[in-house]
């Protein structure tokens, strides 16, 4: 059985991705980063998906980008906006795709699995510069040099299954292979129980994307949350 | 006054690296990477040369890679071997270099830094996949497209002012700019004073450097230690 890393944020995308991945027969090791989040709300939920969808394993790095700064995700003296501005969102975190994968690239060498899979999509892209489908060819070339298994003539190859898909499109695939995304925490501020706010950007397109695809959203919303809008 | 952003490892090459780049005007940014590493005497050794050539601020980040396995630089069940046998040296750390890259990146984006430096040279990629030229073009590729500073049209440059160099060069290199190699560990088991074996392929090519070189060795070796061969 060929094995594959997953990177796991807890999400909706990366748990889809995770189900793609198990779908296509490849016994899943799970990868979340703890790179100073707000809140670990997303990682109790990265565990709770992958027990969920039966990952052969579960790791989480430490790593402490925080005494970086720059992002509203890392950086507490940053609020997170309500409204989607113009450009690249202050949600984004300063290389935090690059170093997902360049990790993930370093768990896989030492498991010698067969590839990588991140859970970007059309969504993100629009606001993310990492998330783009270029950038992920680009580091497919990082990773075509990058390990021993490359010299070898076996370089891991990094999948990103749902690049091309909307929110919809990605919770109807999701629930067709049995996903429960009442598990998954997407919004920005969730609470300690992972509940959400229902007004940042990501549960917005979260709500939108359920809507559109005509599946009821399972999602667990705090008490004072915006139902709609 | 620019800025870049300089891996240092406690080494010799890291510190010829940011001598070079204060050479060439930079306020330089010294960043190392706590990987769970053998020994703490490299990480001493970065913040003591930090503070000789002078960088603006130096920076540590954890991050818990031994959990991974893979190297005997991470895991204490591998022997450091002391010959050099064929292909990729087990003293390799899975895609360690694009680990390293990716975090700089992601902080040259926070200081809006013009580039990273990165040491690696000639003794390096005969061993190592990830110090390769063509590796560093690769991992260039993705600084083109993966941060906001990328999307503005400035791309983050990666410098690697050693890759064509080999030890003797460096040393020479260095010493013209003023580096006090004494300040410097190579050893792949140095004790916790920073002292060298003398015996692992490390302490050979840096040996072997001076003697090339004609510069006094000024490397602590321990009590111990092979003093040739």
């Amino acid at each position: 059985m060929s094995r594959a890393v997953v990177l796991l944020s807890g999400g909706l995308d990366s748990a889809t991705a995770l189900a793609v991945a198990r779908e296509r027969g490849h016994a899943c090791h799970a990868l979340s980063l703890d790179y100073g989040q707000r809140h670990v709300a997303e990682l109790d939920a990265a565990r709770a998906v992958a027990t969920h969808l039966g990952a052969a394993e579960h790791r989480v790095v430490h790593i402490d980008m925080n005494q970086f700064g720059g992002s509203a995700l890392t950086d507490r003296r940053i609020p997170v906006p309500e409204t989607l501005g113009e450009g690249v969102p202050v949600t984004y975190v300063p290389a935090r795709n690059t170093v997902m994968l360049a990790l993930a690239l370093g768990w896989a060498e030492v498991l010698e699995a067969e590839c990588v899979y991140i859970g970007v999509n059309v969504v993100d892209y629009s606001g993310y510069p990492d998330c783009r489908p270029e950038f992920i060819r680009a580091f497919q070339g990082v990773a075509d040099l990058a390990t021993r298994a490359a010299l070898e003539g076996r370089p891991t190859r990094i999948e990103a299954p749902l690049i091309e898909l909307g929110k919809a499109d990605i919770i109807r695939l999701g629930t067709r292979l049995g996903v429960d995304y009442a598990l998954t925490v997407s919004c920005y501020q969730a609470d300690a129980a992972g509940r959400a706010c229902g007004r940042c950007d990501s549960c917005r397109f979260r709500r939108q994307g359920f809507q559109d695809a005509g599946i009821p959203d399972v999602t667990r919303y705090r008490a004072d949350a915006a139902r709609s809008g």
